[in-house]
C-alpha cells in the first residue's frame, strides 16, 4: 500500500536509505527449488555497481548482498528471501549542509512536504541506491526465467542526440557488454562515450534512452484489462528513478503509420503462428503473444549536476546551492541493468499469474 | 490478481463482453458522502460514446449507466457503488464469421491461446466497449477531485503526422470540447478532421496521441518506491485499448537537454513555492509538487480496418479476412475522456492514500 | 481495500444494499474452460433462500441469480463473472421507522459513526443479504473444487443447548438435508426443531454452532505465515453475519488433552502416509496435510427480536423501538450454505495459489 | 500473494528461517514523525523471549533487534522499516538427525509436501521462532496506538483445565506481568505454574487461553464486508503457530443466551452513546463501536515433546523418533506479547484505514 512492493505473485519489497546502514528486500514467492547462482548474481550487481568506469560515478561500493532467509543449502525453499546489501559509503561525506537546502529536480521537497521529515543525507528513500535491491530480485528473477529460455536484453539506445539508428535485428545483443557504455553498436558507442567526457567535463548531466529486448515469452502472459503485460511494464519502467517515459512496439515513434502500415499480420509455417511485421512489440490486447518484446524506457539527465543553483531552503528562503561529491553525469549505463531487472520481475509474475487461469 | 481492478483505496473492477449483455463495474473505496451528479456523469460517458460524430463510428449506444448500489438518495454511502451499462447493440450483427478467425493485430490470438475459449462476438473482453465502466468511474472520482479543486483536461494534440506543436499553456483548454476531434487549436483541428475524413474514404485506420494536463495537485500524491505517481499513472494509461506508450514532463521529447536546461529551479515568492520552469512535469521523486501534471499517450492506429488482409484461423491455417460491420477509424477523440477517466482514478486513489502517511 | 473482496487468486467482489435494487458480485479469477451448472448453482441459492420452512424467516425471495458477463455458452472465459440477483422484496415494506433509530446489536449505529450516513431501509450492506452472493460464488468454486474430488459438507451442531454430542465421522453426512434445520442427526434435530418453534412463539431469537467437514484437499493447501489455511478460514467464517467464534481440529474443547494425547501420529500404509487421530483438523503448520479438514462457527442470536427494547436515536436521545415485519428466529439452517460457500472460496483460493510455489 | 504480509495500509512482512542467520520483517506504512521508543520494543521482545523462567524453554537468546531503515534520529520517516533480529542459537545444536523425520503434529511434512523441500533445522519457516518479528512490528504500532489512547492487554485465562472464571471487568489486568504465567489473578496463577511444572517434569505439553482487551477503541474501526475488525482479528491470532481457535464477545460461551437476553441496549448519557451490556465484543456488523473489545484465542499443546513417538520418514518408512533439546511445554506465557501484537497490527492497520472513508 505504501508502494514498497511490486508484484503479485512473485513480489519484490524493498527498504532502506541511502545513507543508512543497508539497502535491503524482501523476494516472496520465489518458487521452491530454484538453485541459486551466487555468481550470477553478484555479476549482475556489478553491472550496476558506481566505479566501474569513467563515464560513471567514480564512488566505490563493493555492493555485496548477503541473504539471510529463504535458501537452504543452495536451493529456494519458496519462503520469503530477505537479503540486504550494506551501505560502506554512509560515513564518507559529510551530509549536513543539505539540511535545509531542497536541491532543484530532485525529490527533497516532495518528501519534505509529504512526510513533514526526511533523511536529508543524500536522496535518502528516493536515492537510486534504491535500485541495487530490484537488481538481485531481478536476477533470482531472471534464473528463473531462464528455465523458460527467455532472455532479456537492455542497451543504450540513445544519449543526448546521439541516437542509434537500428532496429535490434540488425544489432548483435552479444555485444552489449563489450563497451561502458552498453551500447551493442561500437562505432555509437564511441561517440556516446566522446559525449559522455564532454558532458562530464562540463560538470553538466545528461539523459537518454535504454531499449530492451525480451526474447523466449511463449504466448498467454499478461491479465487483462488492467494489468496488461505493457501496462505492468510501463508501470515498473516508471518506477526506476529518472524514467520519463515508456513506449513499446511502434509507440511513439510509429505514429505516422496508417493502420494498414502497422497491421501484424499472422502467418502459420509448419504448424506453427507468428506473425510478419512485430509493430505490436508481442503484445497483443495486454497478453503476450509470443514474438520479442521490445521497448524503450526514456532517462533525464541527472539532476545533480556540480554547479551553483538557486533553489529554495526549508524555511522558505531563496538560497544558492553547490553539490560536493562525486556523481553520475548520466545514470544510462548503469540503468541497463536496472531496465533489465525490472522486466524480470515482471515477466516472471506474470508467468506465475498464467498457471492459474485455466481450468 | 486477475487483473480486472485497479486501485488501492479507490478501486475499480470491471465486467463484461462487448456483446454481452452489459458492461459494469464496482467502485469501491469511494468516500461516504458524496453527491452525485448524475447528468454530469452521462455528460462524460457522451464525450466517448459512439455515434458522436461522423469522424468516429456511426454505430449508436445510448449508453445509460445504471447505478445498483452504493448511493442512497443521491449520495454515496461509502459501500460498493456496482453499476451496469447495457449493450444494446449485441444482437444487431452476426458474429459467426469471427468464431474461427484471428484478427490481425486484435487480442483474438492471445485470449484463445490464455484461456483455450474466447467470446468472439467482437472483441469480447478486450473491446474498446470496457472502457466506458472506466468512464463511469473515472466520472465519480472527478466528483470528488472537483472538492480539491482539481481539474484534469485530456486532448487531441497528434494525429498520424498532424501535431498540435504548442505547450499546452500557449492553449486554451476550454476549447478542447468546441470540436469533434477534440483539440483545443481549432486550424489544427481541421486539418485532422481532414485527416480522419481522407482515411475513413480509404478504409484505413490511423493513431495519434492524447496529452493531458492535471492542474491543481498539492504537493505529496504518490508512494515511493513503486508506486510512484508516474509510475501507476503510466500503467492506467498502459491499460488503455491500443495505448502504446506515455510519457510525461520532458518526457522523450527533451532528451537533448542536458541537466543544467532541465533542471527546475525552485522559487519562493510571497510564501508559496514553485518551480520556474516545470521539465518535472509536476511529480518529482514520484511525488507531485505542486506544479501542473502533465502527460502523453501515444494511442496506435484501430487494428480493425475494411480491407481484406492475410491472417491465420484457429486451425493453424493460413486464410484471408475482411472485417464487416462500422468501426472507428480512429480512437484519438473518444480516447480522451478515457485518458481522463484513468487520469482522475490514479489521483482520487493517491489523495485517499496519502491521507494515511503521517501521524 | 474497503473490505467487499475476498481472495487473492479467485476474488469475489460483493455489491448491493438489502433493500436496493439489487445484490451483486464479480468473481474474478475463476479458472477458464468449467462448465457452469446452472441448476446446480440455483440449488445452493434455495438452500439459503427465505422461505424454505417454518423455521425460517417466512419472506419470500426467488433468488435467481443474472449472470452477466463471463461465461460463454456455458463456459468460463477466465474473465470476470459479474452478476445480480435482483431485490424483489424491497418495495413491500416502509422502512422509515427505522430511519432515525439505532437497533440494540445492529450495525446501525457503527455505520452511521463510520460514514456519517447509511441506508436506513433494513440492514442495508450490514444485512445478511448480501450472503446471497457469497452463495453464488461459493457454488462456481465447488464446481471447480468437484474436479478435484473435494467436497465441503456444513451441518448444524448446536442451537441453544441442544448440542449434537457425536464427532462428524459418526455421522451420516448425507442425512444433513433430510430436515429443516440441516442436523444430519434426526432425533437431535426433532430437539432443535421444537426449540426454535419455541423461541418463535417467545418472539424470541437463538444462536448456535454451524460445523463443517471438508475432504479430499491433498496435502499443500495454504500459505505460511500470515495466510495459513486456517487462518483464512477463520477470517472468511468470521466475516459472516452474527458469527462470534471459529475453531477447527482440537479447538476449544480439547484444551484439557495434552501434547501426548493430541500428537497426531503418522502412519505409512501400502505408500500412503495418513495420522491416526486427527487433532490437527486436516492442517499443519497452516498447510493442508491430507486429512479430512474440520472447523466449527458460533453464531450469535439474530439481533431483531419482536419485543419492545429500549435503545438510542440519531440524536442521541433515548427512546423505545420495536421492530416491524417477517425475521429469522434463528440463522443457523440458512447460514450452513454461507458457511459452505466461504469456504469453497477459500479452498479454491488456496488450491490455485499453490500452484506457484514449486519450480 | 506468499502469504508472508500481513495488513493493508500498515503492512508487516516477515522472513527467515529459525535456524538461518536471522529473523527479520519489513513494515510499510508506519505513520511519518513518529518517535521511536527502542527501550519499548525491546521491553515487548523480553515478554516473548525464551529463557525468561524456569516455565518456558530455558533455551537463551538475547533477541535484540537492529533497525536497518525507515528511521531517522530516532523518528519514523514514513518508509519501510526494515530490522533483523539475529538468531544467535542457530548453530548450538546439530539438526542433522531431523533431516529425514517428520515429526507428528509439526509442520514438517506439510512443507515437503507443498515446497518439495524444507530446512529442517528446527521449524524453519514454521517455527514460532517468526513471531519475533511480529512483536516488533506489534510493538511499533503500540507506540502509534498510544497516542490515539487505545490499550492492548492480553493474559492466560485457561491452561489445561485450569480456567480463570473471571470476566475481565473483575480483574486488574495491570498485575497480569506480576507472574510469569501472565495471569492477572494470582491464585490461580499459583496453580497454572504448579501444573507446568508437572507436565514439564511429565516430559509432555499443554496448551490454553489467552483471552485480550483492547480499550480505547473509537467507533468506526472495520471495513464491511469480508474486512470486518473481527474477522481480521480472527486471521490474525489463527495465523499465530499451534491457534487453534478465536471467539469474541458473547462467541462460544454464550450459545444459550437468547437474543433478547444478549442484545445489548444503547444508552445515551450526558451526550455519550454507550452499551449496558457488552455481548457484542466491542464490535457490530463489523466495526467497532467504542465499547472494549474483547477476544479469546485458543492454543494447543506444543507438539514437542520429550517422548519417543512413533512416525515416518521422509522415504514413506514408519520410524520411531525422539526429540533433543530444550522445548517450551506450554506456550501460553510467550503467546501474551505476541497476541497482543498481532491485536496492535489489526487495530492500527484499521485505524488507518479509516481515515480514508469520508469525504
Amino acid at each position: 500500500m505504501s508502494g514498497n512492493t511490486i508484484g503479485k505473485i512473485f513480489c519484490l519489497t524493498t527498504f532502506g536509505e541511502s545513507h543508512g546502514e543497508a539497502t535491503g528486500g524482501v523476494i516472496d514467492g520465489c518458487p521452491a527449488g530454484l538453485d541459486i547462482d551466487y555468481s550470477f548474481i553478484q555479476k549482475e550487481l556489478d553491472r550496476r555497481k558506481p566505479g566501474q568506469s569513467d563515464i560513471v560515478t567514480v564512488r566505490k561500493e563493493p555492493d555485496k548482498v548477503e541473504f539471510i532467509s529463504g535458501i537452504f543449502k543452495g536451493k529456494t525453499l519458496g519462503t520469503p528471501i530477505g537479503f540486504i546489501i550494506k551501505n560502506t559509503n554512509q560515513h564518507t561525506e559529510d551530509y549536513e549542509y543539505l539540511k535545509n537546502v531542497f536541491r532543484p529536480s530532485h525529490a527533497d521537497y516532495t518528501y519534505q512536504k509529504k512526510y513533514g521529515i526526511r533523511d536529508y543525507r543524500g536522496g535518502g528513500r528516493a536515492s537510486a541506491r534504491e535500485t541495487v535491491a530490484r537488481v538481485v530480485a531481478g536476477a533470482v528473477a531472471k534464473l528463473v526465467l531462464n528455465k523458460y529460455k527467455i532472455s532479456i536484453n537492455g542497451y543504450v539506445s540513445q544519449i543526448g542526440d546521439i541516437k542509434l539508428n537500428k532496429n535490434y535485428k540488425e544489432l548483435d545483443l552479444s555485444d552489449i557488454e563489450n563497451n561502458i557504455v552498453r551500447c551493442p553498436d561500437q562505432s555509437v558507442a564511441n561517440k556516446m562515450i566522446d559525449m559522455l567526457r564532454k558532458v562530464k567535463s562540463e560538470n553538466d548531466s545528461i539523459g537518454g534512452i535504454v531499449s530492451c529486448v525480451v526474447k523466449g515469452v511463449a504466448p498467454g502472459l499478461g491479465e487483462p484489462v488492467f494489468d496488461k503485460l505493457n501496462a505492468d511494464l510501463a508501470k515498473a519502467m516508471l518506477s526506476i528513478n529518472t524514467a520519463k517515459g515508456f513506449d513499446y512496439g511502434s509507440g511513439f515513434e510509429n505514429i505516422k503509420l496508417k493502420g494498414s502500415e502497422q497491421n501484424d499480420i499472422f502467418m502459420a509455417k509448419n504448424g506453427k503462428v507468428s506473425t510478419i511485421t512485430n509493430y505490436s512489440g508481442g503484445i497483443q490486447g495486454g497478453i503476450s503473444n509470443g514474438e520479442d518484446i521490445y521497448f524503450r524506457v526514456a532517462f533525464k539527465p541527472v539532476a545533480t549536476i556540480l554547479k551553483k543553483q538557486k533553489t529554495v531552503d526549508i524555511h522558505g528562503d531563496n538560497v544558492e546551492f553547490e553539490p560536493k561529491g562525486r556523481h553520475d553525469i548520466c545514470v544510462l549505463p548503469r540503468a541497463v541493468p536496472v531496465v533489465e531487472a525490472m522486466a524480470a520481475i515482471v515477466l516472471l509474475d506474470h508467468l506465475l499469474r498464467n498457471k492459474t487461469c485455466r481450468l
